[in-house]
């Protein structure tokens, strides 16, 4: 068994000296290590469930599905590593006849960036915790990983750490605790990135150290998050029910403890969608602090807001109503995240109304258009939402995350701080890659992805193969 | 003809109010801008090379040959977008057997970030000023762009603006002068990422200013660079004549005034190879400015490394001497870019302290391994250069940046801000396309390049398509 280096300066020391030999892996080995972790973690099923169980207050079956979600996920990466769809291959072999002058043969790859420091979050013990997208996506880009793990389930992540650090060589794989710990990582010149889902607060706090810092370094935060909905006229008209009861399930779901909660709705006739809306209910939070966080932030949106179903004091599912007048007057209040099972319900009297209201709102990970077919508003608030979020959905809820590589979990701030980024499907092993040319190089000194017999998509003297 | 605005407030209110329009125009519109702001530019060559010559002191052949090159970039974005080349559209369609659980549609193309703001950068009053590669590639990419023209070619930079301004709508692109009118459109909540050409000192300083918003923002910032060579013992013993030669040839082109110069080389035997640099000669530098940096950075080297050739004074072409015993000593000489015909060279013991030499070295933007045939170093340095830089060449020399797809004009801090991208080659368009994930979206809605009737490169359900 592999030791899992636990204090900082062991973790980044440990992390800093396995760099190289990492970077130089084969895909098939870093494939191997994850297929390995992610075996290790489901044979462990049956220990590590009740134990998230304990320390998150979770249900069982969304923490059996969640387990399934981060080994599915690793072995996604395992498997596009296999087939070469990690790297941007492009190949300009020498052309004397280049019009700006004759051009040299330059191939283009990536290398690794360097040990890579992961904020595991609160709300997802497994999938964005340990062995969760950010780990997974830097091993996958040939990373050494130090995770920070969360407060919120110290036991779980000691588990996870030792279940896994078996399937990694010497100094790939670390962790470490406690707030001044990560503090001290994101500072230190060994680690070349950083990966954190949390607060806007926190997560903005570790980023100014990393863009401070005399070297500054990459740091691919995923923040808070309002989401807004829009429901048009015609999807009003056709939908209301299944909108107001979709909406419902998706605020409270997982107790309203997603980055994705629906956090604003935007509806034509607000007393009509809240007498639709039905009875909400939510199960215990994660724990006392997100609780609190929870109470006081929606003690702040009463400020601005009315409660109309629901009340803050007890910590039960809570929402919101205004209008939109009064929310372009003060639009501070649509960027406020309470985080928790709570939603502001915004009347808005025609659809320029409600997408002023958008242009006013801060970035977003995801934004939601309720339509129907024919729908002729639904172009316009879906080249809206596009301004202003990373994903744009169409009848859906934001809730639940595909992992796939088409997927994009990002978006500008306060969202995340690298809104050209993701860190859910494939495409987030891009965060870890640095390209780097290569000027005439003999064949037999080329990366082995650049040679000309090697196989796998790549771009050629501007021209895609496959 | 398009009026251009120069005042700041009034050009980032004309770029905020185009930013939509911008985005909605197709690949085929922003093609013809280009190719007419390029068209326009080469037809009036004959005034626009004598007006750069003036300001920049530089030769006619230089200046023609760069303008060429430059309206040649232009039309390479062009010919890109007419091929659907420079968006990663990914398309994941319905699963309901994915294994973590059924799978939505999901389609994920880009969208533009919204205004770019461009500092000139002023040893290259063609292609990388108000025309240069990170204006067309933000034009290519559907934003408006706000260029900060440098004060070293201003009549110039006046007169292209003049002149491709006609080539796009209103508000499209606007120029601004003055350090402070930079400054503060860093700051401006309507610019969202910025591009920088120019000196690790200022690059910095307005890197602090974007990252240090409320609402921080990508900042490309291309800043200072050593470029290593490493000459094998191999490569010495076969091609000692000829590295020498091209030694003297790219540490004085332009003066020395480009950001690839190659800056330190490291060679066994100091004493052979300087006897072998030719005579080295330069013309006049850009401006009084530089010229006054250069001695002064020179002055600072001089009091870690010898002066062998030249003197510090004269400002004419400088060579320094050093032990790689004294580097890694004093790593910080080796950090130091002199911007200008100067360079270290550095004599290593064994390709080991030559190797360790490289790792205490910044991030370049480029590394050089000058070897020969069957070279048993060639693979270790190579690998090592590729750690440090964003390209590595192999016995050529790092001046001179062709345009083409697989370029990567970049590398670790401080070479640039961002090391995952690129300033040169159809790459850079990347910088300003923020990706996009749709959600369900019934196919009459999706943006056209993600119909499953659309056309160009594509990964479908995990597989690439040409």
């Amino acid at each position: 068994m592999t030791d899992i280096p636990t204090t900082v300066d062991r973790a980044l020391a440990a992390a800093a000296t396995a760099a190289r030999p990492t970077a130089r892996t084969s895909a098939a080995d870093r494939a191997g290590w994850l297929r390995s972790a992610a075996d290790a973690l489901d044979a462990a099923a049956a220990d590590l469930v009740p134990l998230a169980m304990s320390e998150s207050h979770l249900p069982e079956a969304r923490l059996t599905g969640e387990l399934a979600r981060t080994t599915f996920q690793a072995r996604l990466f395992a498997d596009r590593l296999d087939r070469g769809l990690l790297h941007d291959v492009r190949i300009d072999h020498a052309d004397p006849d280049w019009s700006m002058g004759a051009r040299p043969d330059i191939r283009r790859s990536s290398v690794p960036i360097g040990p890579v420091l992961v904020f595991a979050a609160s709300n997802f013990p497994f999938a964005f915790s340990v062995f969760g997208g950010d780990t997974v996506s830097a091993l996958a880009a040939g990373c050494p990983v130090v995770v920070k793990a969360h407060p919120g389930h110290p036991e779980l992540s000691r588990r996870t750490a030792s279940l896994i650090g078996k399937a990694f060589p010497e100094g790939v794989f670390g962790m470490v605790e406690g707030e001044q710990a990560g503090a001290d990582a994101v500072r230190d010149s060994r680690i070349r990135a950083v990966g954190f889902t949390g607060s806007t607060g926190g997560g903005r706090a570790l980023f100014d150290l990393a863009v401070g810092r005399p070297d500054p370094i990459p740091f691919y935060g995923e923040l808070g998050s309002t989401n807004p909905v829009v429901v048009t006229p015609a999807g009003w008209a056709t939908r209301a029910e299944e909108i107001a009861t979709g909406f419902a399930g998706s605020v409270t779901l997982g107790s309203g403890q997603f980055c994705t909660k629906p956090g604003v709705l935007l509806v034509p006739d607000a007393d009509a969608f809240l007498a639709a809306v039905p009875e909400l209910s939510a199960g215990p939070m994660l724990n006392a602090r997100i609780e609190s966080g929870f109470r006081s932030t929606a003690c702040e949106m009463a400020t601005a807001a009315t409660v109309v179903r629901g009340d803050v004091a007890s910590g039960g599912p809570v929402l919101f109503r205004a209008g939109a007048d009064d929310v372009l007057a003060r639009p501070e209040i649509l960027e406020q995240e309470v985080f928790g099972p709570a939603a502001l319900v915004v009347e808005y009297s025609d659809v320029d109304q409600a997408l002023a209201v958008l242009d006013v709102v801060g970035g977003h990970l995801t934004g939601t258009v309720q339509g129907a077919p024919g729908d002729p508003d639904a172009a316009e608030v879906i080249a809206r939402l596009a301004e202003h979020a990373g994903r744009v959905l169409w009848n859906g809820w934001p809730t639940g995350v595909t992992v796939s590589d088409a997927q994009h979990h990002g978006g500008p701030y306060p969202s995340t701080t690298a809104p050209l980024h993701t860190s859910v499907g494939t495409a987030a092993a891009q965060r870890f890659l640095r390209p780097v040319a290569y000027q005439n190089l003999p064949e037999d000194l080329l990366p082995a992805e650049l040679r000309d017999d090697a196989t796998g998509p790549r771009r050629v003297d501007g021209a895609p193969r496959v």
